[in-house]
């Protein structure tokens, strides 16, 4: 029997000492601009990421692969995800940050591209489509299906924050992710953003055990110390991703990525 | 100027008298054995779709595929469907079955890839994270967004038909994306089931003009006649996909294919 996700990164927490996640956005148009008179865009997002990832390994407890980033590659795309998680130590976790939410037949197919074919160990999930969409995405072992409740972005009030009769859609939505993964082979998780720290704690409160992804640190806004006090003792991942990757645009980005990967774990703290 | 998505929906419509867009969902284990032996998938997936379109592109009006699919092909899945898309009449309307949703910044970088990229002249989007996961999909001239509204698979009653305020939840996000699009490059479009007509017959009374894609007919269930008549006059597609495509597993499948294209034309109308 594998072990299940929320196991793993209770065991590289406390081996790191570190709840950090690093996001891979590689935005072209941000990539330090020493990389590109030698490469093309597919192998300077490569060179990038490689250089991101050996320089905060160490730090990092997990990967989280933007897919809008490198879909935008064209043909080569998937070729080059597969390359930089190829570059990610076994021991780390992976996120496929993908935001699927499609009905059971064609989640079932996304499902075995990230876990399968990928093999990701965690993927986002949109709950829009309701159970069909989900499930599929419980179904693998040692694996964590984060949905997404409560958004950082601005539009994340648009409609998470409604109150549907008693409560409202985003503790909706956590509460019934925690019935359909009840009894499956993978964990249920949620996507709740830094910028809003009462509804985070209204939420660890009801699921103390549901893994966190919590991005909204760093670029997005959201402080370190209250985002921790708010998620508790339960799982959690903390997700930065610009402040990060693009600390410099120098050739200096790798180091200065380290920088500031190791400033927010100590911030973060575990 | 680009003519808009509506206005050659609709010229398609009077010209070839259907409503029919033809969902481009090849799975592997149903496309017909006899293309297997001698074509490795990704080969066999094209040859699958080109013969379902040159057989089915004189009574459809428009093609979506479903992204599913093509990304379980694993590296070749973009080439595949690129080449997919290249089969495709110029005239045909092409969705890019998606189903989106993502903060402002990786919004961006889908849309380039959906509509720069790949040329598709719409999209699907899901709602949930709000305004700035959806506008980017509306800033290109000529093209269409359809966002989730009302859902045709069993999970889409978990969600959409909660009550928020004095609407169901499917109803907000409707009146939202007719707000949002109201002055934008690109169309706002709903995605609203075949299997609830008083649902549609509601979302079309409030929001006339707006371009519908019905999935939903055929295999999912849904009566071709009601579904035209709760949508009344407003613009329209009605996708059907494995009715279609897997009208028969034997080398006349594009034969049956376009049997059943033509079926489902004629008993839907124009």
């Amino acid at each position: 029997m594998k072990l299940s996700f929320s196991s793993r990164l209770s065991t590289l927490r406390h081996q790191k000492q570190s709840v950090l996640c690093v996001g891979l956005d590689p935005d072209p148009d941000r990539i330090p601009t020493h990389l590109r008179p030698h490469l093309d865009l597919p192998a300077a997002v490569i060179q990038f990421c490689s250089e991101i990832i050996s320089a905060t390994s160490d730090l990092a407890i997990a990967y989280k692969i933007n897919f809008a980033f490198f879909e935008a590659l064209g043909d080569e795309g998937i070729k080059v995800m597969r390359e930089v998680l190829g570059k990610i130590p076994d021991h780390v976790l992976t996120i496929a940050d993908a935001k699927r939410g499609d009905i059971g037949n064609s989640a079932s197919f996304y499902a075995r591209s990230v876990f399968d074919d990928l093999s990701f160990d965690s993927v986002t999930v949109s709950p829009y489509m309701g159970k069909d969409s989900i499930v599929p995405f419980l179904s693998t072992e040692g694996t964590c299906a984060f949905v997404l409740a409560r958004t950082s972005n601005p539009g994340g009030n648009d409609f998470q924050l409604l109150k549907c009769d008693d409560q409202r859609l985003f503790e909706r939505v956590a509460d019934q992710v925690g019935t359909w993964s009840f009894d499956t082979p993978g964990e249920g998780g949620l996507v709740v953003g830094a910028t809003d720290i009462d509804d985070m704690t209204t939420l660890r409160e009801r699921h103390p055990d549901m893994p966190f992804l919590i991005p909204g640190v760093g670029a997005q806004g959201g402080s370190a110390e209250d985002v921790m006090q708010a998620a508790g003792s339960g799982p959690v991942l903390v997700n930065s991703s610009r402040a990060i990757l693009y600390a410099s645009d120098g050739p200096d980005f790798a180091e200065k990525a380290a920088q500031a990967a190791d400033k927010t774990r100590t911030i973060l703290g575990s």
